[in-house]
């Protein structure tokens, strides 16, 4: 299938070539960009390798950033560095840092990498197979005796699933404030940070300056079932959407269910009820890939027996306008105005603290990484992040970009979570041309 | 106001008189009855001194059985009928019985009452109401010098609010197993009844038998808002509605609620949204005065950023017919596997062991409350009690009824349960007269 792409796509690789210029020593002297190409069962085989640290007698995985699973995987990848020759490094953050030298090491160095913590009970390719396939990156050029213009650095950032902290101190975004907070190991995030190499103290001794790295270039699972739907091999992230969280407070009358007939309640479940349908209405009858999510929900006082009297719900919306999340909640807060007339109830929204912006890649990088799939005969579509990732934390200090490959049934942050080998490999040989093709612009 | 439909329905008596002929002595001599009437001063001044057992400092009561405020409550009332000479006992299950001879103490006892115990952070009228009026009825007859043909009881029931227990016990209902459960005062059932000086033991040795009592009249609350709405001061309560229970489980699928697409989701509680409105469309589709209650509901995991994976839910199904709620529930399961295929959830209904059967109250004594009360020139209603009371337990041995006044609001369970005096007065003479009328039948 793969080759059969490849010679397909052989005037699309011509095409690329033509119009981009960006890999025409390569394309001249191997007729297809270099014969280089990732070793895809080294990469399978190292997922499993590495699912094995926090798994238990259930097979569910727990690999919490900070916890011993977390310390033992790190350890083992820190080794598979050192034999590479990556000589790694612990920053303050507790990232892991592995260098390879350019044939000039003035350049700005081109940086990859992903995270190898887990969420409880979670998957075995979300962070762990950009991490490894950066690894593979590394290695191949090493097999091949390939050295760069441009330095490369590896980089596994600490903590991502627990609020991306790794990738946050290195561009200067976590306080000393926020390093008290309790982190999902039962540390806080500085003892955490502690347990796993890192230096707290200094923690902002290691913030890389805007325009310090060349490009920044994270292949990931897709954690949505677009591409496995479509049929696509190659996702080229547009950008990470920005996300608002509510806690949407509904005030009606807690009274006896036995006694008060249906026409005279004020139940704020059933006015709930017509909101959490009402948001999802709102969010599907625009086109886009806007999401919009009710996810909690507490009702008081909570008994088979009493009309319930107040509805507690978190409403999350989610896209890569900032401006369209506005014009959604703002359909929203609409829509709501009319159920709590109808059902004689009051309802509230505290917007919350905690919003992330929308973070766009470069549209350079979008440009590369997608010519460079179609060269290498992949179907592309450039597609939104859903899910937060520390690329969007890196994209602020440098262009960033993201490679997304598909996860079956768009199952994530779960046992269930799956990606073909064929895709890992297909995703893993994009990132390594991806990174030749940058490695020849500055 | 009273005094105008005392005139306006002097023929409305004479035709009681005529129908029932249950009232004929009384009538003839007094032209109306009797001359006895409630002291509603009284009445109004008790419902506030009991309210201050159990009253914390926000003006919040809660006198929970078995627990300090109710043992002191009890007391208070104990000494109220010890001075009204009904020489109190407590039976096994820690009911409180006064007692007043007959003319022909081999008659069987006439007997009413209701609790005085109360939910946490309840109203004031709840079960107080009819203690209270009971309590009046013995003074009254007292202050008269009126001695019935029947002995009478004050009954104070034990528990209601926990279960009905001291009622059930009454009737040989609850076991030896149900005494270890936790009542919500911490102690368990027997513990409970202990403290306020039952013998939990001996639970079995008190059992009344059938056709023991020759009628048992509780006078209540609505705790509905019919009366108030439709400007009714006497409801006639038909039955005690029955009451089914299902925990409403629906699985849908857990993902990523950034990066799964709103028509790639399987969100349990955008399912549960719908089949909440489901039951109340279907309830409210029928004539009558059923009612159905999501009260309850969990999601799992319950967080912001995860689509819902699984919603569990309380229904609860009240009529006074055990059939309309078979077949209302038909047609809620018909509802729930449309939106399970629908929503590509599956929901699941497990029925809960504590249902409790629709309880028809004695015909006759509704006949007698309704004329007596339109005798007294108040305005009455058929109707259901949605609530459960003690009275449906006794039902199961004696001809049982009851009597309801208005509830402002309609609201119950609540400080801000109210019920005006006049309407309190209303009903204990309701409850004298009917007593008084009842006493003349064998």
């Amino acid at each position: 299938m793969k080759r059969r792409n490849f010679i397909k796509n052989a005037s699309l690789t011509a095409l690329g070539v033509t119009v981009f210029g960006i890999m025409d020593s390569y394309s001249k002297s191997t007729g297809f960009f270099n014969n280089l190409k990732v070793n895809g069962k080294r990469i399978e085989t190292r997922i499993f390798e590495l699912a094995k640290f926090g798994l238990d007698e259930k097979g569910h995985g727990t690999r919490v950033a900070y916890t011993k699973a977390d310390i033992e995987g790190r350890a083992w990848f820190i080794e598979l560095m050192k034999k590479a020759g990556l000589d790694p490094t612990i920053d303050t953050a507790g990232n892991i840092i592995g260098k390879r030298k350019g044939k000039n090491n003035s350049l700005k160095p081109i940086c990859f990498g992903s995270h190898i913590d887990m969420v409880p009970d979670g998957g075995n390719y979300d962070g762990t197979l950009g991490s490894i396939a950066a690894l593979e990156v590394m290695e191949i050029l090493n097999e091949n005796n390939m050295i760069t213009e441009h330095p490369l650095e590896l980089i596994i950032f600490s903590n991502e699933e627990g609020g991306t902290i790794g990738s946050k101190s290195m561009v200067g975004d976590i306080t000393t404030e926020g390093l008290k907070q309790k982190s999902q190991s039962g540390l806080s995030m500085g003892e955490g940070i502690k347990a796993i190499g890192g230096n707290p103290e200094n923690i902002q001794t290691y913030i890389r300056k805007k325009r310090d790295i060349h490009a920044w270039l994270e292949l990931h699972i897709e954690q949505g079932g677009i591409l496995e739907k479509e049929n696509i091999q190659i996702g080229v992230v547009e950008g990470i959407v920005g996300i608002v969280h509510w806690e949407v407070t509904i005030e009606g009358f807690a009274n006896h269910a036995g006694a008060t007939q249906m026409n005279m309640r004020q139940d704020a479940l059933l006015a709930a009820s017509k909101f959490i349908i009402a948001v999802n209405e709102v969010i599907t009858s625009v086109k886009g890939t806007q999401v919009g999510t009710v996810g909690k929900i507490a009702v008081q006082p909570g008994a088979y027996n009493v009309i319930p009297g107040k509805v507690i719900m978190g409403l999350e919306i989610r896209d890569l306008s900032a401006e369209k999340i506005e014009m959604l909640f703002k359909q929203i807060e609409n829509r709501a105005a009319a159920i709590a007339k109808e059902s004689k109830t009051k309802i509230n929204f505290a917007r919350q603290a905690n919003e992330s912006k929308p973070a766009l890649t470069d549209k350079k990088l979008q440009q590369t990484i997608k010519t460079t799939a179609k060269a290498l005969g992949f179907t592309t579509k450039l597609m939104q992040s859903g899910a937060g990732h520390d690329t969007q934390h890196i994209g602020a200090i440098a262009p960033a970009a993201m490679i997304f490959i598909p996860s079956i049934g768009g199952i994530s942050h779960s046992p269930k979570e799956f990606s073909k080998a064929v895709d890992m490999e297909n995703g893993a040989n994009v990132l390594l041309q991806t990174i030749l093709s940058i490695d020849k612009t500055s």
